[in-house]
């Protein structure tokens, strides 16, 4: 194939971007430039894609790569995040040209992204964060795609963009999200999200398996069953699959011979990290990042066993029948609505903070196909933020009444598995994040009172306006 | 008295800068120069203190201040972290010659301490990063100090720190923890475990107050009692005097009239975000934090409790008699130690990642006196450091024996919390800690699956070697 005819370039071609690449030319009719530090993988792309071959234009250099494309060009590039980013940019920028789009579709830590597109302007080429959601699968299928930059530019992107995304009723997950680093922030927070729903998820796996004794296909069958009503879900629907799975070596359950060691670099990392720059208390997601890093600490945790013995199942009272899974239910619905609302409060002070107005509403609704937390639940959140002004989501009339009615069933798995022994940190943190948030007369007064005592802070008092400082007596 | 004759400086008349420079007057006998911004201050301080008069060193400007100097100058700015710091800098620095030093006293993110040493290098000057513990009145009569930077300029600063700092049986808290950003890493992470005892102390007068309904008066006799045994510490025993205190104006508790609203900005958000960015499950302090960023959305709490009613004192099981106070003691026990454990698992980490050889042992034992943490309990983990190799707190001999004993008592006083919407959020992100530590097998066997399923993330299988990739069926 000759120069000037490739719609868009994809350079990076790991799982990710080859499956990106993909996408565009079977679901979007796209001609698709192939790029990629070692040339042999953008052919090997095509040569396994014999369907798709006409429309994928494999390149052995990045002048070849760019060369190929219409102008102005778009070229989307799909790496690991941090320095490989830099790298590739360094590499792409000094051939393109003013007008050219340069998107970074990687997970990216939106100050990145921030610093990235100032440095790009002087040029003219338009630099856009954007995440993409779905894993492999949903990157080739249609993922849920999160674009942030100039929003002129993404009238540019819409065409290439809808036809590839996932699609929730016949509508795509794909929106201008704000400028700069508005994408790549609510891919952050998107992932900070799904890694509280799999922290939830694996507590109720380890009750369930711990507590109770259940058989990996037992509990696979409980999760298809909650799959089919409140938390109908792709992570749900996903831990029924991995829990039925059988080793093709062993024959017994492959979750039972993978090591329990999860890491927690990242995204899931970023999103702590900022809500804690915003003040705001993303305790469920904290749980979960710092659930992943006690995890992969196993020797320490081989120790710690054999020292404090293990869990005390003998008192556990949680129980496999109609009403014990039922409270379950209820408990992960709870604490889903709190997690969820920790996640969205996340973004509505970024967006205060950063000035980027982010349509809410929006991101709900690009959420609910594609990427990896879709879910019926998001439906229920867009339509919350369809109905109004929303503070927080847990003050919102259709969350009040479905917490409502959970909570209880939240308490008591709580209480019962801190007695029993069995970690429960993100359904405890979401619990106490709801109790605290809940009450008018928090304690915090005493806190005051200490800091003023100890380092003249000053304190509000609740009778007059002021701000004062007491002469405390010294210990 | 003119010029050449102050032993050193302190650049910063605030509460903590005049505390200090008295302090090095006082109890260190030295001549002191005092510098500020706006100069009318310095001579306040001077006149205010006369009968320490002859060894205070008023100053008009910034050149009349370092004109005061012995060389090599000493010059010890204490003015708020971030730009005043940088602003200070840029003002001294030009006025300093190589071998005199430099010393950042005031809390600063580390980070900004590397960054300002390295900057400040070429010039010859000394940088020093120094965390000064103890609030207005350590800062006056001596502080627990945590000194940073190079170490041959330690042997300089040495016979000026150990007269000014706090005493523990006639050793001062004071010694040099490791070069550039050291000393402000273990003052963040002693502010982060300050964070988490305060947090968790306020969750159990929460429990006394609403589930009990003490009054503050009982509850101070109840902290003074506490403050007689295993707990004594600095912050037991200012619980108590705050809640004792009466309001001048109501003639009421003072702690009843003081507005439930805590900040959680700088050195407590810092501890958590280098604890996340180390893969350290902090929980405690990240609790103790949110928890501050939740009391100050005061209007949305209020309207939240509208629409959830309050705390179900009436299911509260817990009872101010001689057992349930017991039991309130143990879990607070319980939890300081999983609190600190995760503060000096968070040191132990920074000291590997950066290559700082932090003295652990050493840490605690400059924190027994002065410090707004100190404690009897410090004693324990300096004598913990002593008896040899510490992996985590939690499984040396000494704690491990403590812990056994009252964990039961942790256990209850959660789930009893959790059952009656009393929020517990430290002592149950301590509980969850403890229990996701102890197990030797826990469930993120099923988050790697997932992982795997969808990302095509890779696991590891318990009986060979190997990273494994599966086939598994698609949602």
């Amino acid at each position: 194939m000759s120069g000037n005819q490739a719609d868009l370039g994809v350079l990076g071609m790991g799982t990710m971007g080859a499956s990106l690449a993909l996408n565009f030319a079977d679901n979007g009719g796209f001609t698709v430039a192939l790029g990629n530090r070692t040339t042999e993988k953008t052919y090997g792309v095509r040569d396994d894609n014999p369907e798709l071959a006409e429309r994928l234009v494999p390149t052995d250099s990045i002048e070849h790569f760019v060369s190929t494309l219409k102008s102005p060009r778009v070229v989307v590039l799909m790496v690991n995040a941090g320095k490989p980013v830099d790298d590739q940019m360094a590499l792409v920028l000094p051939h393109l040209a003013p007008g050219d789009i340069l998107i970074d579709a990687g997970n990216a830590d939106f100050n990145d992204t921030v610093r990235r597109e100032k440095a790009v302007k002087p040029t003219g080429v338009h630099f856009v964060g954007m995440g993409v959601s779905g894993g492999e699968v949903g990157a080739r299928n249609g993922p849920s795609i999160m674009v942030g930059g100039d929003q002129a530019v993404w009238q540019r992107l819409k065409p290439l963009l809808e036809p590839i995304a996932a699609k929730f009723d016949g509508s795509p997950c794909v929106d201008w999200l704000g400028p700069d680093g508005a994408g790549h922030f609510v891919k952050t927070i998107h992932n900070g999200i799904e890694y509280a729903d799999m922290q939830m998820i694996a507590e109720v796996y380890g009750i369930l398996r711990d507590a109770v004794g259940l058989r990996p296909q037992e509990m696979a069958d409980i999760f298809a069953d909650w799959n089919t009503r409140d938390l109908q879900s792709y992570l749900i629907e996903i831990s029924s699959l991995v829990l039925a799975e059988r080793d093709p070596e062993t024959g017994g359950a492959l979750v039972d011979q993978i090591v329990d060691e999860a890491g927690q670099k990242g995204t899931g990392r970023w999103s702590v990290i900022e809500a804690q720059k915003l003040g705001v208390g993303a305790t469920t997601l904290e749980a979960a990042v710092s659930a992943r890093g006690i995890s992969s600490r196993r020797a320490e945790r081989a120790e710690a066993a054999r020292i404090f013995g293990g869990v005390k199942t003998a008192r556990a009272e949680f129980h496999a029948d109609h009403e014990g899974l039922a409270e379950l239910e209820a408990a992960l619905v709870a604490a889903k609505i709190i997690a969820y609302a920790q996640g969205y409060a996340t973004l509505t002070e970024a967006s205060k903070e950063f000035g980027w107005n982010l349509p809410l509403g929006e991101i709900a609704r690009i959420w609910r196909a594609g990427c990896i937390i879709r879910s019926r639940f998001l439906d229920d959140i867009t339509r919350a933020y369809e109905a109004g002004d929303v503070v927080n989501l847990l003050l919102a009339p259709s969350f009040t009444s479905r917490i409502e009615g959970a909570q209880e069933a939240l308490r008591r798995v709580v209480a019962k598995a801190s007695l029993a022994g069995i970690p429960v940190p993100a359904l405890s943190a979401a619990l106490a994040y709801f109790d605290d948030y809940r009450r008018a007369r928090g304690t915090t007064n005493l806190t005051q009172g200490q800091r003023d005592l100890f380092g003249a802070h000053t304190f509000h008092r609740l009778n007059r306006e002021g701000t004062f400082h007491h002469k405390w007596p010294q210990a």
